[in-house]
C-alpha cells in the first residue's frame, strides 16, 4: 500500500525529495503528468479530468493507500473530486503552507507567489483566513517560474531578471513572511530571497510531513518508483538534479 | 471544405491571420490544443499522437479540403504520419521558411530560432540543404519566447532581458538571415530584431500563401472559425489582439 506523490510535472519533486529523505521505510511512488504540463494555465474543469485519470491509475495500478497532491494548482482545484472518487486520504500542500505560515508572520501580511491557477483559486487566501481571519494576504501570479525551472534556468541575466521585475510589486506591501505557492519554486528560492530581504519564506513540505505522520500508516519496504506520462529530457536532467538515480518509467494513461 | 489550420496553440494564428487576410472567400477553420499546449518540449511520439487526433477531428467534423500545420514543431515530426492517415494535402510550415531565406540570404549564412523539438529535429538545416547545399545553418533554441507570447508579455525589462539573452550568442555567426521557427515568434519580432541589427528575419506565412494558391481549390463562403481543447483566459485574451472578434468553441477530443 504505497503512497502516491502526484504532480502535472517535476516540480512535485521537491516535495518527494522531502518526503523520501523523512520516511525511509515508505513506498513512494511518483506520478508526474508530463505529457500534459503545465497544468496552471487550464480551465478548472481540465484540471480536475487529469487529476481523477492520474489518481485511478495509481489507484488501479498500485492499490494506493494514500495520495499527496504535490502541486498549489491541482491542490486548489481537484481535492474534493479526488477524495470523492479515490476514497484514501488525499493530502494537498495549501493547508499545510498556510498553518506554516501563520505560525511565522510577526505583522500578519503574508504574501503568496504561484501560477494564474492557484491566484484566482484564492485557495491561499482562504486556507490563511481559515487559520487566522486577521491575517492580510497579498498574491502575486508568477507565469514565467515554471518555464525556468523546467529548463533548469536558475541562474545568470534571465532569470534574475524574470524573479526581481516579478516580485518587485510584493516586496512593497510590507509583507513578512511569503508562501511559496508551487511545488516548482523551491528551486528558485536562493533568487527569490535575494529580492525579498528581510521576509521569511515558506513551502509547504515541512508541514506536509506532519500531515502524512497522522495517517499512521504501517511501515513499507522503502520501494522508490517514478511514473511519467512522456519521456523529456528536461524531466530526466532536473530529476537527476533532485533526486538522483530513482528508476523512472513511462506510462500511457 | 473547409481548410483546417491547426497548432498546438496560439501561436499558428499569426498563420491564420495571413492566410485568413489573402483568402477572403476561403472557409478557414483555426484548431488550437490548447489543453495539451506546449508541444515543444514533448517526445515525437506523443507529437504524432496528438497530431492525428486533432486532424481525424477536423476531417470527421469538417471533411477539410487540406490541413495547414501552423506550427514548427508539429511541421519538424508529424507531416508524413498526417499525410498518410488523412488522404489530404498537408502543408507545413518548414519548407516555405527554408525556402524564403535562401532566397534571402547573400553570404549563405542562415540562423534558424525555435523551440527545443523543433531545433533538435534538424528539420531546417536539412530543408535548407535540400533548397541549397552551400548554405550554413546555426539554430538556437529560445524555450522562454512561447511562454512569454502565451503571458502578452511583449515590451518592459522581461521580454528585453530574455530575447537579448537568448540570441546573443547566434547573434555572433554573422548570419545575415534568420528564419522565426516558431509561429509565436512573429510576435516577438520588434524585440529580436532590434538585437539582429543588419539581420533579415524572414516567417514562413508569405511563402505558405504560395502553397496554398497552388491547391487551387474552388471558392468558398469565407467561413471563420476557431476551435480550442480548453478554455483558458489568455488565448482569449491573444485572440481578440491578434484577429479580433472571430467566433470561439471549445471542443473535446
Amino acid at each position: 500500500m504505497a503512497i502516491g506523490i502526484y504532480d502535472s510535472g517535476i516540480g512535485g519533486l521537491t516535495v518527494y525529495k522531502a518526503v523520501a529523505a523523512h520516511f525511509g521505510r515508505r513506498d513512494l511512488i511518483y506520478f508526474g503528468d508530463v505529457a500534459r504540463v503545465p497544468y496552471g494555465n487550464r480551465s478548472p474543469e481540465t484540471i480536475v479530468k487529469y487529476s481523477l485519470e492520474c489518481g485511478r491509475f495509481l489507484k488501479d495500478r498500485y492499490g494506493i493507500s494514500a495520495l499527496i497532491v504535490a502541486c498549489n494548482t491541482i491542490s486548489s482545484y481537484a481535492l474534493p473530486a479526488l477524495e470523492d472518487d479515490l476514497r484514501i486520504p488525499v493530502l494537498g500542500v495549501i493547508k499545510p503552507g498556510a498553518q506554516n505560515a501563520v505560525a511565522l508572520t510577526k505583522n500578519k501580511k503574508i504574501g503568496v507567489l504561484g501560477t494564474h491557477g492557484t491566484v484566482n483559486s484564492k485557495s491561499y487566501v482562504a486556507a490563511v483566513k481559515a487559520v487566522d481571519s486577521t491575517v492580510s494576504v497579498y498574491q502575486q501570479a508568477c507565469p514565467l517560474f515554471v518555464p525556468l525551472v523546467e529548463e533548469a534556468m536558475l541562474a545568470g541575466p534571465i532569470p534574475e531578471t524574470v524573479v526581481r521585475e516579478t516580485v518587485k510589486d510584493i516586496a512593497k506591501t510590507g509583507i513578512d513572511t511569503l508562501i511559496l505557492g508551487c511545488t516548482h519554486y523551491p528551486v528558485l528560492k536562493p533568487l527569490i530571497a535575494a529580492n525579498m530581504p528581510g521576509v521569511s519564506i515558506v513551502d509547504s513540505t515541512e508541514y506536509i510531513i506532519n500531515d502524512i505522520e497522522k495517517l499512521r500508516l504501517p511501515p513499507e519496504q522503502g520501494l522508490r518508483e517514478i511514473l511519467i506520462t512522456d519521456d523529456t529530457s528536461s524531466f530526466l536532467l532536473l530529476k537527476n538534479l533532485l533526486v538522483g538515480n530513482i528508476p523512472v518509467e513511462v506510462v500511457t494513461l
